[in-house]
Protein backbone atom coordinates (compact mmCIF):
# COMPACT_ATOMS: atom_id res chain seq x y z
CA UNK A 1 0.00 0.00 0.00
CA UNK A 2 1.32 3.47 -0.55
CA UNK A 3 0.48 6.16 1.57
CA UNK A 4 -1.63 7.86 -0.93
CA UNK A 5 -3.43 5.13 -0.65
CA UNK A 6 -4.69 5.00 3.05
CA UNK A 7 -7.66 7.07 2.31
CA UNK A 8 -8.89 4.42 0.05
CA UNK A 9 -9.68 1.76 2.26
CA UNK A 10 -12.81 0.04 2.67
CA UNK A 11 -14.53 -1.35 5.52
CA UNK A 12 -17.36 -3.68 4.35
CA UNK A 13 -19.88 -3.72 7.35
CA UNK A 14 -21.45 -7.29 6.30
CA UNK A 15 -20.47 -9.16 2.80
CA UNK A 16 -23.24 -7.94 1.21
CA UNK A 17 -21.20 -4.54 0.88
CA UNK A 18 -18.50 -6.31 -1.05
CA UNK A 19 -20.66 -5.80 -4.35
CA UNK A 20 -20.26 -3.02 -4.18
CA UNK A 21 -16.27 -2.16 -4.55
CA UNK A 22 -13.79 -3.56 -6.97
CA UNK A 23 -11.81 -6.64 -5.48
CA UNK A 24 -8.92 -7.11 -8.49
CA UNK A 25 -5.70 -5.70 -7.56
CA UNK A 26 -6.56 -4.81 -3.60
CA UNK A 27 -5.46 -7.04 -0.42
CA UNK A 28 -8.32 -7.88 1.70
CA UNK A 29 -8.11 -9.06 5.26
CA UNK A 30 -11.60 -10.70 6.34
CA UNK A 31 -12.76 -10.37 10.56
CA UNK A 32 -15.01 -12.72 12.15
CA UNK A 33 -13.10 -12.06 15.88
CA UNK A 34 -15.84 -14.46 17.49
CA UNK A 35 -15.13 -17.05 16.06
CA UNK A 36 -13.63 -18.19 12.78
CA UNK A 37 -10.66 -16.16 11.89
CA UNK A 38 -9.62 -16.60 15.76
CA UNK A 39 -10.08 -19.99 15.81
CA UNK A 40 -8.40 -20.65 12.17
CA UNK A 41 -5.52 -19.04 13.35
CA UNK A 42 -4.92 -20.88 16.15
CA UNK A 43 -5.73 -23.90 14.63
CA UNK A 44 -3.00 -23.38 11.99
CA UNK A 45 -0.80 -22.11 14.55
CA UNK A 46 -1.32 -25.35 16.11
CA UNK A 47 -0.14 -27.03 13.33
CA UNK A 48 -2.57 -28.03 10.97
CA UNK A 49 -1.41 -28.12 7.42
CA UNK A 50 -3.89 -25.88 5.95
CA UNK A 51 -7.68 -25.11 6.58
CA UNK A 52 -10.25 -25.41 3.50
CA UNK A 53 -12.78 -22.58 3.70
CA UNK A 54 -16.06 -24.37 3.25
CA UNK A 55 -19.55 -22.40 1.87
CA UNK A 56 -22.04 -25.46 3.56
CA UNK A 57 -21.94 -28.10 5.58
CA UNK A 58 -22.26 -30.39 2.59
CA UNK A 59 -19.18 -28.72 0.84
CA UNK A 60 -17.41 -29.63 4.20
CA UNK A 61 -18.08 -32.83 4.00
CA UNK A 62 -17.28 -33.51 0.21
CA UNK A 63 -13.88 -31.53 0.95
CA UNK A 64 -13.36 -34.29 3.22
CA UNK A 65 -14.93 -37.27 1.71
CA UNK A 66 -12.03 -40.43 1.32
CA UNK A 67 -9.58 -37.92 2.76
CA UNK A 68 -8.49 -39.51 5.57
CA UNK A 69 -6.14 -36.90 7.26
CA UNK A 70 -9.16 -34.39 6.77
CA UNK A 71 -10.68 -33.36 9.65
CA UNK A 72 -14.99 -31.98 9.41
CA UNK A 73 -14.56 -28.80 11.49
CA UNK A 74 -17.46 -25.98 11.92
CA UNK A 75 -20.67 -25.04 13.98
CA UNK A 76 -24.31 -24.52 13.30
CA UNK A 77 -25.93 -21.98 15.70
CA UNK A 78 -22.61 -21.86 17.80
CA UNK A 79 -22.11 -25.83 17.88
CA UNK A 80 -20.24 -28.08 16.54
CA UNK A 81 -21.97 -29.77 13.43
CA UNK A 82 -23.14 -33.30 14.39
CA UNK A 83 -20.85 -35.84 13.13
CA UNK A 84 -17.76 -33.61 12.47
CA UNK A 85 -14.50 -33.70 14.60
CA UNK A 86 -14.30 -30.30 15.72
CA UNK A 87 -17.00 -27.62 16.45
CA UNK A 88 -15.23 -23.48 16.52
CA UNK A 89 -13.87 -22.83 19.82
CA UNK A 90 -10.31 -22.13 19.49
CA UNK A 91 -9.62 -24.15 22.72
CA UNK A 92 -10.20 -27.58 20.75
CA UNK A 93 -7.41 -26.81 17.96
CA UNK A 94 -4.52 -28.48 19.93
CA UNK A 95 -1.26 -29.69 18.50
CA UNK A 96 -2.17 -32.94 19.14
CA UNK A 97 -5.83 -32.94 17.75
CA UNK A 98 -4.84 -31.11 14.58
CA UNK A 99 -0.90 -31.11 13.88
CA UNK A 100 0.03 -32.31 10.08
CA UNK A 101 -3.96 -32.41 9.60
CA UNK A 102 -6.16 -30.84 6.83
CA UNK A 103 -9.04 -29.39 7.67
CA UNK A 104 -12.41 -28.32 6.12
CA UNK A 105 -13.95 -25.64 7.85
CA UNK A 106 -17.71 -24.08 7.99
CA UNK A 107 -19.18 -21.54 10.35
CA UNK A 108 -22.18 -19.94 9.53
CA UNK A 109 -20.56 -16.15 8.77
CA UNK A 110 -16.94 -16.37 8.55
CA UNK A 111 -16.11 -19.23 5.91
CA UNK A 112 -18.39 -17.94 3.36
CA UNK A 113 -16.95 -14.49 3.89
CA UNK A 114 -13.76 -16.06 3.09
CA UNK A 115 -14.97 -17.21 0.08
CA UNK A 116 -16.96 -14.17 -0.90
CA UNK A 117 -13.30 -12.15 -0.91
CA UNK A 118 -11.97 -15.04 -2.93
CA UNK A 119 -11.58 -12.07 -6.35
CA UNK A 120 -9.28 -10.10 -4.28
CA UNK A 121 -5.46 -9.62 -5.04
CA UNK A 122 -4.59 -11.12 -1.81
CA UNK A 123 -6.88 -12.40 1.23
CA UNK A 124 -5.64 -12.78 4.69
CA UNK A 125 -7.75 -13.49 8.29
CA UNK A 126 -7.49 -11.04 10.42
CA UNK A 127 -8.81 -10.98 14.23
CA UNK A 128 -7.83 -9.38 17.52
CA UNK A 129 -5.00 -11.75 17.83
CA UNK A 130 -2.88 -10.59 14.85
CA UNK A 131 -3.67 -7.41 14.92
CA UNK A 132 -0.12 -5.59 14.36
CA UNK A 133 1.04 -8.56 12.29
CA UNK A 134 -2.16 -7.99 9.91
CA UNK A 135 -1.29 -4.06 9.71
CA UNK A 136 2.18 -4.84 8.62
CA UNK A 137 1.27 -7.14 6.11
CA UNK A 138 -1.34 -5.56 4.08
CA UNK A 139 1.19 -2.19 4.31
CA UNK A 140 3.16 -4.74 1.65
CA UNK A 141 0.93 -5.19 -0.48
CA UNK A 142 -0.11 -3.25 -3.54
CA UNK A 143 -3.75 -1.71 -3.25
CA UNK A 144 -5.89 -0.09 -0.95
CA UNK A 145 -7.10 -2.60 1.63
CA UNK A 146 -10.76 -3.80 1.98
CA UNK A 147 -11.45 -5.15 5.85
CA UNK A 148 -14.32 -7.11 4.90
CA UNK A 149 -16.97 -7.79 8.36
CA UNK A 150 -18.33 -11.12 8.06
CA UNK A 151 -20.54 -9.60 10.77
CA UNK A 152 -23.80 -11.98 11.48
CA UNK A 153 -26.36 -13.48 9.84
CA UNK A 154 -26.08 -10.46 7.18
CA UNK A 155 -26.28 -7.81 10.12
CA UNK A 156 -23.39 -6.10 11.21
CA UNK A 157 -20.96 -6.74 14.13
CA UNK A 158 -19.89 -5.11 16.48
CA UNK A 159 -16.83 -7.37 17.27
CA UNK A 160 -15.42 -7.35 13.73
CA UNK A 161 -16.19 -3.67 12.74
CA UNK A 162 -14.00 -2.82 16.27
CA UNK A 163 -10.99 -4.92 14.85
CA UNK A 164 -11.61 -3.37 11.57
CA UNK A 165 -11.63 0.27 13.27
CA UNK A 166 -8.37 -0.96 14.85
CA UNK A 167 -6.85 -1.58 11.78
CA UNK A 168 -7.96 1.14 10.12
CA UNK A 169 -6.09 2.68 13.04
CA UNK A 170 -2.93 0.96 12.23
CA UNK A 171 -2.91 1.57 8.80
CA UNK A 172 -3.95 5.17 8.47
CA UNK A 173 -0.12 7.20 8.30
CA UNK A 174 0.06 9.87 11.07
CA UNK A 175 -0.75 13.10 10.76
CA UNK A 176 -3.52 11.85 7.62
CA UNK A 177 -6.58 13.44 7.12
CA UNK A 178 -9.17 11.11 8.28
CA UNK A 179 -11.99 13.49 6.41
CA UNK A 180 -10.49 11.46 3.45
CA UNK A 181 -11.63 8.12 4.31
CA UNK A 182 -15.17 7.13 2.79
CA UNK A 183 -18.24 6.65 5.52
CA UNK A 184 -17.57 2.74 6.45
CA UNK A 185 -13.79 2.98 7.39
CA UNK A 186 -14.22 6.15 9.20
CA UNK A 187 -17.13 5.14 10.78
CA UNK A 188 -15.39 2.07 12.29
CA UNK A 189 -12.81 4.33 13.52
CA UNK A 190 -14.99 6.23 15.62
CA UNK A 191 -16.63 3.35 16.89
CA UNK A 192 -13.15 1.82 17.67
CA UNK A 193 -12.14 4.93 19.50
CA UNK A 194 -15.22 5.17 21.32
CA UNK A 195 -14.55 1.48 22.69
CA UNK A 196 -11.40 1.55 24.26
CA UNK A 197 -9.01 -1.51 24.28
CA UNK A 198 -11.07 -5.17 23.80
CA UNK A 199 -11.38 -7.75 26.48
CA UNK A 200 -13.47 -10.49 26.84
CA UNK A 201 -16.05 -8.21 28.62
CA UNK A 202 -16.57 -6.45 25.59
CA UNK A 203 -16.82 -8.97 23.37
CA UNK A 204 -19.25 -10.54 25.69
CA UNK A 205 -21.85 -7.40 25.28
CA UNK A 206 -21.68 -7.80 21.32
CA UNK A 207 -24.59 -9.62 19.53
CA UNK A 208 -21.86 -12.59 18.55
CA UNK A 209 -20.32 -12.98 22.13
CA UNK A 210 -23.79 -12.95 23.82
CA UNK A 211 -24.15 -16.15 21.70
CA UNK A 212 -21.14 -18.05 22.24
CA UNK A 213 -21.51 -17.19 25.95
CA UNK A 214 -25.31 -18.02 26.27
CA UNK A 215 -24.38 -21.93 24.66
CA UNK A 216 -21.57 -22.09 27.46
CA UNK A 217 -18.63 -21.08 25.46
CA UNK A 218 -18.11 -18.31 27.08
CA UNK A 219 -14.16 -19.50 27.90
CA UNK A 220 -13.76 -18.74 23.88
CA UNK A 221 -13.94 -15.17 24.14
CA UNK A 222 -10.79 -14.83 25.97
CA UNK A 223 -9.01 -16.09 23.34
CA UNK A 224 -11.00 -14.11 21.07
CA UNK A 225 -9.82 -10.66 22.57
CA UNK A 226 -6.35 -11.56 23.36
CA UNK A 227 -4.69 -8.74 21.10
CA UNK A 228 -1.63 -9.10 19.44
CA UNK A 229 -0.76 -13.20 20.46
CA UNK A 230 0.26 -13.59 17.76
CA UNK A 231 2.72 -12.94 14.87
CA UNK A 232 0.94 -14.99 11.85
CA UNK A 233 -1.64 -14.02 9.53
CA UNK A 234 -3.20 -17.07 7.77
CA UNK A 235 -3.35 -16.18 4.16
CA UNK A 236 -5.94 -17.70 1.32
CA UNK A 237 -3.47 -19.79 -1.48
CA UNK A 238 -5.56 -21.36 -4.03
CA UNK A 239 -8.67 -21.84 -1.87
CA UNK A 240 -6.40 -23.24 1.05
CA UNK A 241 -5.76 -21.04 3.86
CA UNK A 242 -2.24 -21.52 5.33
CA UNK A 243 -0.04 -19.50 7.50
CA UNK A 244 1.91 -16.34 6.14
CA UNK A 245 4.57 -14.52 8.32
CA UNK A 246 2.89 -10.95 9.45
CA UNK A 247 5.33 -8.79 7.70
CA UNK A 248 8.06 -8.94 10.01
CA UNK A 249 10.22 -9.87 7.34
CA UNK A 250 11.17 -8.02 4.41
CA UNK A 251 10.23 -4.59 5.59
CA UNK B 1 -44.07 0.52 21.78
CA UNK B 2 -43.90 -0.37 25.43
CA UNK B 3 -41.14 0.61 27.52
CA UNK B 4 -39.70 -2.76 27.25
CA UNK B 5 -39.42 -3.18 23.59
CA UNK B 6 -36.74 -0.16 23.49
CA UNK B 7 -33.86 -2.79 23.67
CA UNK B 8 -35.44 -4.13 20.51
CA UNK B 9 -35.07 -1.15 18.36
CA UNK B 10 -33.20 -2.62 15.22
CA UNK B 11 -30.69 -0.62 13.37
CA UNK B 12 -30.77 -1.96 9.54
CA UNK B 13 -27.42 -0.47 8.34
CA UNK B 14 -27.72 -1.33 4.74
CA UNK B 15 -31.02 -2.77 3.15
CA UNK B 16 -29.59 -5.82 3.11
CA UNK B 17 -30.26 -6.78 6.70
CA UNK B 18 -33.76 -6.15 6.06
CA UNK B 19 -33.66 -10.36 4.94
CA UNK B 20 -32.42 -10.70 8.25
CA UNK B 21 -35.33 -9.21 10.73
CA UNK B 22 -39.22 -9.76 10.78
CA UNK B 23 -40.84 -6.85 9.53
CA UNK B 24 -44.80 -7.77 10.07
CA UNK B 25 -46.22 -6.08 13.34
CA UNK B 26 -43.34 -3.72 13.54
CA UNK B 27 -42.96 0.20 13.12
CA UNK B 28 -40.20 1.10 10.42
CA UNK B 29 -39.08 4.52 9.76
CA UNK B 30 -36.83 4.57 6.30
CA UNK B 31 -33.83 6.80 6.47
CA UNK B 32 -32.37 8.45 3.56
CA UNK B 33 -30.97 11.72 4.93
CA UNK B 34 -29.33 12.79 1.53
CA UNK B 35 -31.70 13.02 -0.16
CA UNK B 36 -34.83 11.12 -0.80
CA UNK B 37 -36.64 10.95 2.96
CA UNK B 38 -35.65 14.60 3.42
CA UNK B 39 -36.94 15.92 -0.54
CA UNK B 40 -39.99 13.53 -0.27
CA UNK B 41 -40.90 15.35 3.49
CA UNK B 42 -40.67 18.96 1.84
CA UNK B 43 -42.39 17.53 -1.10
CA UNK B 44 -46.13 16.56 1.08
CA UNK B 45 -45.57 19.90 3.05
CA UNK B 46 -45.43 21.47 -0.16
CA UNK B 47 -48.75 20.72 -0.89
CA UNK B 48 -48.18 17.32 -3.06
CA UNK B 49 -50.64 14.91 -2.58
CA UNK B 50 -49.23 11.65 -2.67
CA UNK B 51 -46.08 10.46 -3.78
CA UNK B 52 -45.78 6.99 -4.97
CA UNK B 53 -42.18 5.30 -4.55
CA UNK B 54 -40.86 3.68 -7.05
CA UNK B 55 -38.67 0.91 -7.27
CA UNK B 56 -37.12 1.75 -11.10
CA UNK B 57 -37.32 4.93 -13.72
CA UNK B 58 -39.49 2.52 -15.57
CA UNK B 59 -41.67 1.60 -12.78
CA UNK B 60 -42.23 5.50 -12.19
CA UNK B 61 -42.88 6.21 -15.81
CA UNK B 62 -45.75 3.42 -15.32
CA UNK B 63 -46.92 5.14 -12.82
CA UNK B 64 -46.91 8.46 -14.27
CA UNK B 65 -48.48 7.33 -17.55
CA UNK B 66 -51.84 8.91 -18.47
CA UNK B 67 -51.88 10.42 -15.23
CA UNK B 68 -52.61 14.01 -16.55
CA UNK B 69 -52.00 15.25 -12.54
CA UNK B 70 -48.63 12.80 -12.15
CA UNK B 71 -45.22 14.56 -11.98
CA UNK B 72 -41.93 12.40 -12.81
CA UNK B 73 -39.58 13.10 -10.08
CA UNK B 74 -36.06 11.62 -9.23
CA UNK B 75 -32.64 10.90 -9.99
CA UNK B 76 -29.51 9.21 -11.48
CA UNK B 77 -26.46 9.71 -10.51
CA UNK B 78 -27.70 12.27 -8.18
CA UNK B 79 -29.17 14.21 -11.60
CA UNK B 80 -32.83 14.79 -12.62
CA UNK B 81 -33.34 11.58 -14.81
CA UNK B 82 -33.49 12.88 -18.35
CA UNK B 83 -37.36 13.90 -19.54
CA UNK B 84 -38.59 13.75 -15.70
CA UNK B 85 -40.00 17.32 -14.08
CA UNK B 86 -38.46 17.22 -10.99
CA UNK B 87 -34.90 16.02 -9.86
CA UNK B 88 -34.14 15.04 -5.93
CA UNK B 89 -33.28 18.89 -4.55
CA UNK B 90 -35.97 19.65 -1.92
CA UNK B 91 -35.63 23.43 -3.34
CA UNK B 92 -37.20 21.97 -6.42
CA UNK B 93 -40.29 21.41 -4.55
CA UNK B 94 -42.45 24.58 -4.28
CA UNK B 95 -45.98 24.69 -3.83
CA UNK B 96 -46.70 26.52 -6.89
CA UNK B 97 -44.90 23.28 -8.70
CA UNK B 98 -46.53 20.22 -6.95
CA UNK B 99 -49.28 21.26 -4.86
CA UNK B 100 -52.22 19.41 -5.37
CA UNK B 101 -50.17 16.88 -7.86
CA UNK B 102 -49.48 13.40 -7.78
CA UNK B 103 -45.59 12.33 -7.28
CA UNK B 104 -44.23 9.24 -8.76
CA UNK B 105 -40.06 8.92 -7.15
CA UNK B 106 -37.37 7.57 -7.71
CA UNK B 107 -33.90 7.80 -6.34
CA UNK B 108 -30.87 5.33 -5.96
CA UNK B 109 -31.27 4.57 -3.08
CA UNK B 110 -34.09 5.71 -1.11
CA UNK B 111 -37.20 5.07 -2.99
CA UNK B 112 -35.95 1.69 -3.11
CA UNK B 113 -35.49 1.09 0.81
CA UNK B 114 -39.06 2.25 1.07
CA UNK B 115 -40.23 -0.36 -1.55
CA UNK B 116 -38.31 -3.27 1.00
CA UNK B 117 -39.97 -1.60 3.62
CA UNK B 118 -43.70 -2.37 3.13
CA UNK B 119 -44.01 -5.22 4.91
CA UNK B 120 -43.94 -4.07 8.01
CA UNK B 121 -46.89 -3.28 10.59
CA UNK B 122 -46.44 0.80 9.82
CA UNK B 123 -43.75 2.22 7.63
CA UNK B 124 -42.80 5.91 7.85
CA UNK B 125 -39.92 8.37 6.71
CA UNK B 126 -37.51 9.76 9.09
CA UNK B 127 -34.50 12.51 8.86
CA UNK B 128 -32.96 15.21 10.74
CA UNK B 129 -36.08 17.58 9.58
CA UNK B 130 -38.63 15.13 11.16
CA UNK B 131 -36.27 13.35 14.09
CA UNK B 132 -38.49 14.93 16.97
CA UNK B 133 -41.94 13.69 15.19
CA UNK B 134 -41.13 10.78 13.90
CA UNK B 135 -39.34 9.49 17.62
CA UNK B 136 -42.97 10.59 19.04
CA UNK B 137 -44.72 8.54 16.22
CA UNK B 138 -42.91 5.60 16.62
CA UNK B 139 -43.20 5.44 20.76
CA UNK B 140 -47.43 5.32 19.78
CA UNK B 141 -47.05 2.28 17.80
CA UNK B 142 -47.41 -1.07 18.58
CA UNK B 143 -43.84 -3.24 18.62
CA UNK B 144 -40.02 -2.68 18.23
CA UNK B 145 -39.20 0.09 15.96
CA UNK B 146 -36.91 -0.81 12.94
CA UNK B 147 -34.99 1.73 11.58
CA UNK B 148 -33.75 0.74 7.75
CA UNK B 149 -30.94 3.19 6.45
CA UNK B 150 -31.07 3.73 2.68
CA UNK B 151 -26.80 3.51 2.62
CA UNK B 152 -25.64 4.27 -0.87
CA UNK B 153 -25.38 2.08 -3.26
CA UNK B 154 -25.47 -1.46 -0.86
CA UNK B 155 -23.26 0.40 1.46
CA UNK B 156 -23.64 1.90 5.16
CA UNK B 157 -24.01 5.64 4.45
CA UNK B 158 -23.09 7.92 7.57
CA UNK B 159 -25.52 10.45 7.52
CA UNK B 160 -28.74 7.71 7.36
CA UNK B 161 -26.74 5.99 10.76
CA UNK B 162 -26.33 9.11 12.59
CA UNK B 163 -30.00 10.00 11.96
CA UNK B 164 -30.52 6.42 13.32
CA UNK B 165 -28.54 6.83 16.40
CA UNK B 166 -30.42 10.28 17.15
CA UNK B 167 -34.16 8.42 16.95
CA UNK B 168 -32.49 5.58 18.65
CA UNK B 169 -31.52 7.95 21.68
CA UNK B 170 -34.95 9.50 21.52
CA UNK B 171 -36.70 6.51 21.49
CA UNK B 172 -34.77 4.67 24.77
CA UNK B 173 -36.31 5.89 28.06
CA UNK B 174 -34.20 7.64 30.47
CA UNK B 175 -32.03 5.14 32.69
CA UNK B 176 -32.61 2.39 30.04
CA UNK B 177 -29.39 -0.27 29.93
CA UNK B 178 -27.98 0.69 26.44
CA UNK B 179 -26.02 -2.65 27.08
CA UNK B 180 -29.37 -4.22 26.28
CA UNK B 181 -29.32 -2.98 22.94
CA UNK B 182 -28.83 -5.21 20.01
CA UNK B 183 -25.14 -3.92 17.80
CA UNK B 184 -26.79 -1.99 15.22
CA UNK B 185 -28.56 0.05 17.53
CA UNK B 186 -25.86 0.20 19.86
CA UNK B 187 -23.01 1.17 17.11
CA UNK B 188 -25.81 4.25 16.01
CA UNK B 189 -26.14 5.58 19.16
CA UNK B 190 -22.61 5.64 19.76
CA UNK B 191 -21.30 7.11 16.32
CA UNK B 192 -24.00 9.64 16.94
CA UNK B 193 -23.04 10.33 20.98
CA UNK B 194 -19.51 11.07 18.90
CA UNK B 195 -20.40 13.09 16.05
CA UNK B 196 -22.00 16.24 17.68
CA UNK B 197 -25.00 18.06 16.07
CA UNK B 198 -25.28 17.47 12.51
CA UNK B 199 -24.88 20.80 10.08
CA UNK B 200 -24.35 21.01 6.07
CA UNK B 201 -20.42 20.75 7.05
CA UNK B 202 -20.85 17.42 8.43
CA UNK B 203 -23.07 16.05 5.80
CA UNK B 204 -20.70 17.36 3.19
CA UNK B 205 -18.19 14.92 4.61
CA UNK B 206 -20.01 12.05 4.06
CA UNK B 207 -20.10 10.37 1.10
CA UNK B 208 -23.78 10.95 0.15
CA UNK B 209 -23.40 14.55 0.95
CA UNK B 210 -19.69 14.48 -0.59
CA UNK B 211 -21.63 13.54 -3.99
CA UNK B 212 -23.95 16.03 -4.09
CA UNK B 213 -21.61 19.01 -3.55
CA UNK B 214 -19.59 17.80 -6.75
CA UNK B 215 -22.54 18.05 -8.81
CA UNK B 216 -23.08 21.41 -7.55
CA UNK B 217 -25.92 20.44 -5.11
CA UNK B 218 -24.34 21.65 -1.78
CA UNK B 219 -27.21 23.71 -1.22
CA UNK B 220 -29.57 20.85 -0.75
CA UNK B 221 -27.29 19.93 2.62
CA UNK B 222 -28.58 22.78 4.72
CA UNK B 223 -32.21 21.86 3.86
CA UNK B 224 -31.22 17.92 4.25
CA UNK B 225 -29.50 19.23 8.34
CA UNK B 226 -32.36 21.71 9.86
CA UNK B 227 -33.52 19.36 12.79
CA UNK B 228 -36.70 19.28 13.64
CA UNK B 229 -37.80 22.01 10.94
CA UNK B 230 -40.92 20.13 10.54
CA UNK B 231 -43.43 18.49 12.45
CA UNK B 232 -44.56 16.10 10.15
CA UNK B 233 -43.81 12.86 9.03
CA UNK B 234 -44.60 10.81 5.61
CA UNK B 235 -46.19 7.64 6.38
CA UNK B 236 -46.80 4.59 3.26
CA UNK B 237 -50.66 3.78 3.18
CA UNK B 238 -51.18 1.38 -0.01
CA UNK B 239 -47.96 2.13 -1.44
CA UNK B 240 -48.21 5.67 -1.19
CA UNK B 241 -47.01 8.17 0.73
CA UNK B 242 -49.10 10.95 2.53
CA UNK B 243 -48.62 13.20 5.50
CA UNK B 244 -49.06 12.06 8.71
CA UNK B 245 -49.13 14.26 12.09
CA UNK B 246 -45.86 13.28 14.12
CA UNK B 247 -47.49 12.20 17.26
CA UNK B 248 -47.80 15.25 18.54
CA UNK B 249 -52.08 14.68 19.47
CA UNK B 250 -53.42 11.47 20.97
CA UNK B 251 -50.17 11.07 22.78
Amino acid sequence: MKPAEAAGIDVLWTPSEIDAVRLEGRPAAVIDVVRATTTILVALEAGAREVVPAASEEEARRIAAGEEDTLLCGERGGRRIRGFDLGNSPGEYTPDRVGGRRLAFRTSNGTGAIRAAAGAGWVGLASFRNLDAMARRLRREEGAPILLCAGRDGRMGWDDVLCAGMLVERLLPDGAERGALRDGARAALELCAAAGSPDAALLEATDAGAAVARIGLGADLEVCADVNASERVPVLVEGRLVLDHGGDHGD
